[in-house]
């Protein structure tokens, strides 16, 4: 299968609008020792025809016009963008779904609380039911893995493995929707696998790291993980208030607890950060940070990316 | 008054996504005689310090990026973007406010049932309220001028006049709300004046034009006026089916009853199309309605003009 990497930051992207730390700064000056990261957003196909977008981002406009593959091939309103599937309710994973409005039909993968927090309570994504062969809205069953066809029914040689990863709905859920959405469908790590058994991992927002996501994770060839943070206190010291990582869902990279220990003992995985905050010191690829995870075996992902599995 | 003109396209933007009519294809071929165009998104500051958005637009943080006047410029976390100004509810012209909630203070102006539809129906917009000192919004009454203010109550030396324009809800409205929302406050258009009495219209989405609208437009130096459609088929044409301008809220540009033609006789201002379809046939700029715009006195918007007024 082929893997595009559209966009690899963070919510907000790097640089982001209202941001100058020294990242943001460098960047805008010209002089940062490293690379501008649209919005987290991937896309992957078994033919190089039918594509499938993991979330969709806000950046999406622009990550599709830079990317031929994605350009409409036949008719005058077509797209090769067959289906999205969300893992997450979370604004950076899912508003580039209302930018993929006009008209077309789209197979749009989500678990049933996650359908009812995006079309019951954003009257906005009518926009994409305005006509009868637009979005097909299709359940996920955590942890039921599914295959993944176009809205009209075309199989495309892709099955999705969703692990529920996390009880957490995004802050802009309703207080009374709490106990009406099911915890265990919140927020999902995505699993692809191909026909011919190649498997990668899509979890751009992971909590914590158990024994059993280890296991998951060193059946995989190839592994997509939360870059968010280096340290858990991160945003606090940059902005002088706000949440640490752990309280945003985020493992950190760095620290005992952090995802480089975790997940030094995967041996199969290529390992890949994606998600990467505008403040996270390994963007720069003159710093510790960065030769630190080099060394430890890991990759940041590059917006423009392609992977063949 | 400095005028910027981020972007230019109507909703979906120059190419859009999913769309081959020829302009599309010719442009991602690289052989059109025409610019690319992000969607249509205006910005305008008196002080060159502070910046009020008129609408904000899906494609605002690219925007953003390539505009040095609106990078962050003073502590770790800031923006010389003061407010917003919402004319409608349509997606293309509120989307960019949820790309503004990094927890962010910002003025956010509205009509009373615009601030309905976006907070009471469409619970992502909570993302601009989850700490006290983030968006401010702020009542419009259609036709009360009012001034510009920053969320810190600072003026900044402009003020608007929304002029109601339409009853049109945008489509993902729901059908009870038809009867509570105000008719006067679904679409306004808006003329911003500076202190010496400089004065300028955004209105890109115009169903008609009346002998009122029209010494309103002439009391101004600049119009930025709806140049979505050429013709009031032209989606039908090109899509095989959809709706006409006229449906849609726009008045086409060219016929007896279209917009070249009623404001022909306007005097005072400059006179802009902005908010440009992709299929719009001027967007050649070697083809016959651009020079028929051209030769009617008319200019076509171009992503990253600045005006000084």
């Amino acid at each position: 299968m082929q893997i595009k990497v559209l966009g690899s930051a963070a919510g907000g992207g790097f640089p982001q609008w209202n941001c100058s730390c020294r990242n943001c700064t460098l960047v805008r000056k010209g002089i940062f020792p490293g690379k501008v990261r649209t919005q987290a957003q991937i896309a992957v196909s078994a033919d190089n025809r039918s594509w499938f977008l993991l979330g969709a981002c806000p950046d999406l406009r622009a990550q599709i016009e830079v990317s031929p593959e994605l350009h409409p091939r036949d008719g005058l309103r077509q797209s090769p963008i067959a289906g999205v599937v969300l893992s997450s309710g979370d604004l950076d994973h899912v508003l580039g779904l209302l930018l993929l409005r006009e008209l077309q039909p789209l197979r749009v993968y989500a678990t049933p609380s996650i359908q009812r927090l995006l079309r019951e309570d954003n009257s906005m994504f009518a926009m994409l039911n305005r006509v009868s062969d637009q979005a097909l809205w299709t359940d996920i069953i955590p942890a039921e893995t599914f295959a993944l066809a176009s809205s009209a029914g075309d199989s495309c040689g892709l099955k999705c493995e969703p692990l529920p990863l996390s009880s957490r709905y995004p802050a802009y859920t309703r207080r009374r929707r709490a106990a009406e959405f099911a915890p265990c469908e919140a927020l999902l790590g995505l699993i692809i696998e191909d026909k011919s058994g190649n498997r990668f991992a899509y979890m751009p927002a992971v909590s914590q790291v158990d024994d059993g996501l280890l296991q998951v994770l060193e059946s995989t060839d190839l592994l997509f993980f939360d870059g968010t943070f280096w340290q858990d206190d991160e945003l606090i010291k940059i902005q002088g208030s706000g949440q640490t990582a752990g309280e945003m869902g985020h493992i950190p990279i760095s620290s005992e607890r952090g995802s480089l220990h975790r997940l030094a003992a995967l041996r199969r995985p290529r390992k890949i950060f994606i998600h990467i905050n505008n403040t996270n010191p390994m963007l720069d690829e003159s710093g510790a940070q960065f030769s630190e995870i080099q060394k430890a075996g890991w990759e940041l992902a590059e917006d423009g990316w392609n992977i063949q599995l």
